[in-house]
């Protein structure tokens, strides 16, 4: 392979590839290799995280690539245990978008920043010629402030965690497919796009001994689940019969051969604590406006022969792959 | 207007007219109206700026888009009088890159950054279709800590206050613009393309009434001149006799027809400093390997007609405009 293929920025096994063979060796270094959804900045207190923003279709049932930009750079900081803080802003723009849109994304961004709690205090923009771009990509890096004594590590996970999810997977890549295919749904799927720091805040506060947060965005929960178990040197056990999926949304999925665990969600969190404060932290995310539909999902088991697994319907066991990502690129 | 033009990321009167009126009236806040390179985190002791890259060619004489990536930044950075620290590195890549060319690109960032002693913390990568990027486009943010007791601001220059450069203006505009067009140069030109964080820390210590400092980049020394005089409500007048620009830049330039005080630099530096400092500063940035060629080359004076003055060779006076930035997009 000479060239960059499109499934590499999928989240799945292209892009970890990409990521382990060119990325990461060529700037290797501790705090990057923390390998985190963002970096703990030494002696500061503060976490730091970037995400460019390339969805494709830009207006989607749920949201835009305005909202996405905030709401997807405060979960990975939210992911650390961090109070949002500060983003910066980089617009890249192709020659001939109409200013209409940018004014609409802008005001989506504006919102989402102001109701998230978050300021943008410095930005770029730059115009490339049409036919370079996309309309308009953007990056976002955040600034939070850590609430953890101890940065979570995957390290920290333990046989006999569980695993809980704040609601239905899979209906932000769900509905960027519809959108982007234009499929005949009679209802549009609506992405769950949303700012989980909230959320977080509240977990945190009740349950401090959650081991691990991290968000099943691009490549699903079978990305996370792979990408976890494998730094934890364990294994992740999810069970099928648990999984919170909305049933328009299985139907849809089923309809079009796509497995739902490896659609991308953009209003999700996965929290991982010890089994015993599995319960109470369930009734806590239960308790949050985001969180109502949150289950138990699985568990950490010693490492078997794969990293994740998942107990079917009918209680067999099946091995759940890192998605090649070849199916949802442009998700985010 | 209702679509956005390619001039409008060129630096100059299209990009003013883009940002005052549609982006910073939709993210108006007190931290991002500071209008600075970068943004000074409260009660932090912290500054961030953010830039995208989407400079064409990738690699021209003198760097390419992963050295520049460093560089700029850094020089955000180091132009608000901060230590460069901690880069977040966002890249979005065309399917179809070469991966000969990602490495090279990757291994000339993490050199640069190395040798400014900034770290790559985190980062994020994305894949677009081929066609709707252009091999490479690169978003770095950085986090550096200020030196500064008081932010720099255009409100602290006083009339007399006198300008100083680091060297040859003009220098990487002209070398994109020759390897972008293939000019036939005996000799293609060379962009200046540095980090300029340790001249600055050499200039702060000798010189710490030093009022501002800002680097020329799109839009030349003409739009950093009129876009500080007009936030200073005060005028610049530049020499011309003491502008110091190579002579075969100056030659290439003028057979170009363009105006090298309209192009961009990416290893330079303006500084304002009190009239009775400008020789000592001098002297300290002509002993800096990246400020042999530094001069004096004009002052702060009463606001006038328009923000911004030359004197001509041959004594006359006449104003620089903000450039219409048509001439050169796609420079950084």
């Amino acid at each position: 392979m000479s060239r960059i293929e499109l499934a590499q920025g999928a989240g799945g096994r292209g892009m970890q590839e990409l990521l382990d063979q060119v990325i990461r060796p060529a700037l290797s270094n501790p705090l990057l290799d923390q390998g985190h959804d963002g970096a703990y900045l030494p002696g500061q207190g503060l976490v730091m995280t970037t995400d460019s923003y390339v969805v494709s279709p830009l207006f989607f049932p749920g949201g835009n690539i305005g909202k996405l930009a905030v709401c997807g750079t405060v979960n990975d900081l939210a992911m650390c245990g961090a109070e949002p803080l500060w983003l910066s802003l980089g617009l890249i723009i192709e020659a001939g978008f109409e200013y209409d849109d940018l004014q609409k994304i802008l005001a989506s961004l504006a919102q989402t920043a102001k109701e998230a709690g978050v300021v943008v205090v410095t930005g770029d923009t730059k115009v490339v010629e049409a036919g370079k771009g996309d309309g308009i990509y953007i990056n976002t890096t955040g600034i939070g402030r850590s609430r953890l004594a101890q940065p979570f590590s995957p390290k920290a996970l333990k046989v006999g965690d569980r695993l809980l999810i704040n609601g239905g997977l899979a209906e932000h890549g769900l509905a960027i497919l519809a959108a982007r295919e234009s499929l005949p749904f009679e209802t549009p799927p609506i992405s769950d796009c949303a700012c989980l720091h909230g959320l977080v805040e509240t977990m945190l506060a009740t349950c401090p001994e959650i081991r691990l947060l991290r968000d099943p965005t691009r490549g699903g929960l079978a990305a996370l689940g792979n990408e976890l178990a494998s730094a934890s040197s364990l294994s992740i056990l999810l069970k099928e019969k648990d999984l919170p999926i909305k049933s328009p949304v299985q139907a849809a999925l089923q309809m079009l051969g796509i497995d739902p665990l490896s659609v991308a969600n953009e209003g999700k969190l996965v929290a991982f604590c010890p089994e015993a404060s599995a319960e109470k932290l369930l009734k806590v995310m239960q308790a949050h406006p985001l969180g109502r539909d949150s289950a138990i999902i699985g568990e950490v088991i010693e490492r078997q022969s794969a990293p994740l697994w998942i107990q079917t319907q009918i209680g067999t066991r099946r091995l759940v792959e890192m998605p090649l990502g070849e199916q949802l690129p442009r998700i985010c």
